[in-house]
């Protein structure tokens, strides 16, 4: 599985010497290797969005790409870094549950703790372990290097605990994930817990409760709404996401990530 | 005109997993095409902020380059996605108005509806055309296949109402067309209206009117001007904007995009 | 010295045309050069901020590699472009001194001044030299043309004076160079500055000033420390760094670049 791009992920900002640091020693390592950028946005520190945001797009990559992933408030405190493999792609990251949601869908292969030092920039301890560490391990394997070469498998990694939906016969309670630029607030109901075998098509007699306000216009797309007042849809996740056109949904209804939300099914 | 240098035009921000979306995809179909940024932070939904930065640097982008330009308040609502070909360039982006000012400069050899699924990552309804059918045009464009292989020829586009200067005996009539990260505020007044045959000299006796201010100064560049005063020159797209040095018109003259702008000559 | 790479830093932002024009230029003349985004979030004409963000990364991109630093208040005044050769790398950037601490360290092989119009855009004054000057001479250099084709040998360039820590028998004194995204602290003050000759250990008994506060706990790591009280350590950089975990040293001390240090040992 050899590959040549390189996706990253940090909370590093663009605005410091940080993120072309990691370019920099991949460019290094492997003039051949292609850097591409998720985002260096993340809130500092925020593993949580970090997991959801690379979930939300890592299987768009082609196969072999090396994701390297980068928010650590642990960084030189001994945490492992992880190495998995799985059928179709390499993740590097702290070993601090950034990866749980992606390797919660993927077939893992092999899962392996990187401490090879003869790849490192340097064998000291260093605060700033991306540079050092990790993007060397992610340079490297674009070169072909097999993943036993950087360090021994482990058994177990951290996970975060994911709060998952729950449905009963008259509703369906979840939360908001995600907000995104836009305002819009992704939650992590799956239009396929809907009671229908219609994906496509919106049902009737659903309201969506979020804090004190009751949504009752579930659309199939943004644009068919003309108004300001909020509604809800399946977005290009498959999750439930509420939204306001060419407004903001966080805004209209002061929600944020980790609110409650219910869909409750009128018959 | 094969080509293998794709530019992106959002107004999707970068903290979240759009412009990633767009890039793995393109990266799927085509691993040795080149994505280059123009910007992301158009402000949401602004179609005309979008189309002008983009006819500010396109035509310094090599011959072939397809440009990928999505700013869709109306996604999913069935407004047809255009492509056009020019003499040098692709231009893929939903028929919202976008592409009114650089169509409008280039030679249009054909203009396409893109309508053929069989290059989109889903035939379904998707809240996200931008990586579910324009990125694999773009993509497959870099690849060679002709425009003819994604919809038929369409006759027309939608076009945004774009105010032109009027000059009469007396003075220019424009607008505040543009606000640049440093302040500066661009107009749609271009300096070949000047009542003068040499371009690169300043013309004594004019008077720029922005809101309630007057502005006697024309000069050359930025920094031969040693106070705060504003003052008017003939940018490197040949438009008038007003500046400060080292610091904002904008904030300066409380003025912004749509702001009339008068250019009296007193003789 | 052969390269493909061209590392860019400006002020220009990521919301404008500026930045993809550069990159427009330098693809239209070699299409095999790669370009690398150091920064374009240097604060507006902040030329100090630039040459540290510079110094802070520039050795860890490969050998040949070309930097583009432009953050250039005197445009089209008249200063020159200078071009700098040093044992591996090209520096162009406006003669203003943001070379100053690169070219500190590195071994100039050549310095020139670049004003061979036949590489330019236009020979015509222009505001945009990045675009119309710059960019161009640095994707011919990718090309493999010799420094000298682009202009004259000149003897000197601008420094910025560049306060050093002075030491005496009781304290180092010093002052904060730059603040981080996170909010970290970076002095100019070196570890290597420090009475003893085990530079991966902590020395109790220090007291770093910083404002009216006394911060005592110097560490190795970020994440030893588990409460929010300041404490400082040696950075990637080898530089003292004034940190607080998982928060702002910048907002918890009230503290900003230009604020005296003093680190007084214990004895």
């Amino acid at each position: 599985m050899k590959t040549r791009f390189i996706a990253l992920l940090t909370d590093f900002g663009e605005k410091d010497f940080f993120v072309p640091s990691l370019k920099a020693v991949i460019a290094g390592i492997n003039p051949e290797a292609r850097t591409i950028d998720i985002t260096h946005e993340v809130p500092s520190f925020d593993i949580r969005a970090a997991g959801f945001i690379l979930f939300s797009c890592y299987r768009f990559f082609p196969k072999g790409t090396v994701f390297l992933a980068v928010v650590d408030p642990g960084v030189a405190s001994g945490r492992p870094i992880l190495l998995a493999e799985t059928k179709k792609y390499f993740f590097i990251a702290p070993d601090n549950g950034l990866l749980t949601l992606p390797l919660k869908r993927e077939e893992i292969a092999t899962l392996r703790e990187v401490n090879q030092s003869r790849f490192w920039l340097t064998e000291e301890t260093t605060t700033f372990e991306a540079r050092d560490r990790m993007a060397p391990v992610a340079a490297w394997l674009t070169h072909g290097l097999a993943p036993d070469e950087f360090g021994p498998e482990v058994k177990t990694y951290k996970r975060l605990k994911i709060k998952e939906p729950v449905r009963d016969s008259s509703e369906i309670a979840g939360e908001v994930l995600y907000q995104d630029k836009f305002g819009n607030l992704m939650t992590n109901i799956p239009f396929s817990m809907f009671p229908s075998d219609k994906p496509s098509k919106a049902k009737p007699g659903m309201v969506l409760h979020l804090g004190k306000k009751q949504i009752d216009r579930l659309v199939v797309s943004y644009a068919e709404v003309k108004d300001k007042r909020p509604f809800f849809l399946a977005n290009s996740q498959g999750l439930i996401e509420v939204a306001v056109r060419e407004g903001s949904a966080a805004s209209a209804l002061q929600a944020k990530p980790g609110d409650p939300v219910r869909i409750r099914f009128e018959r």
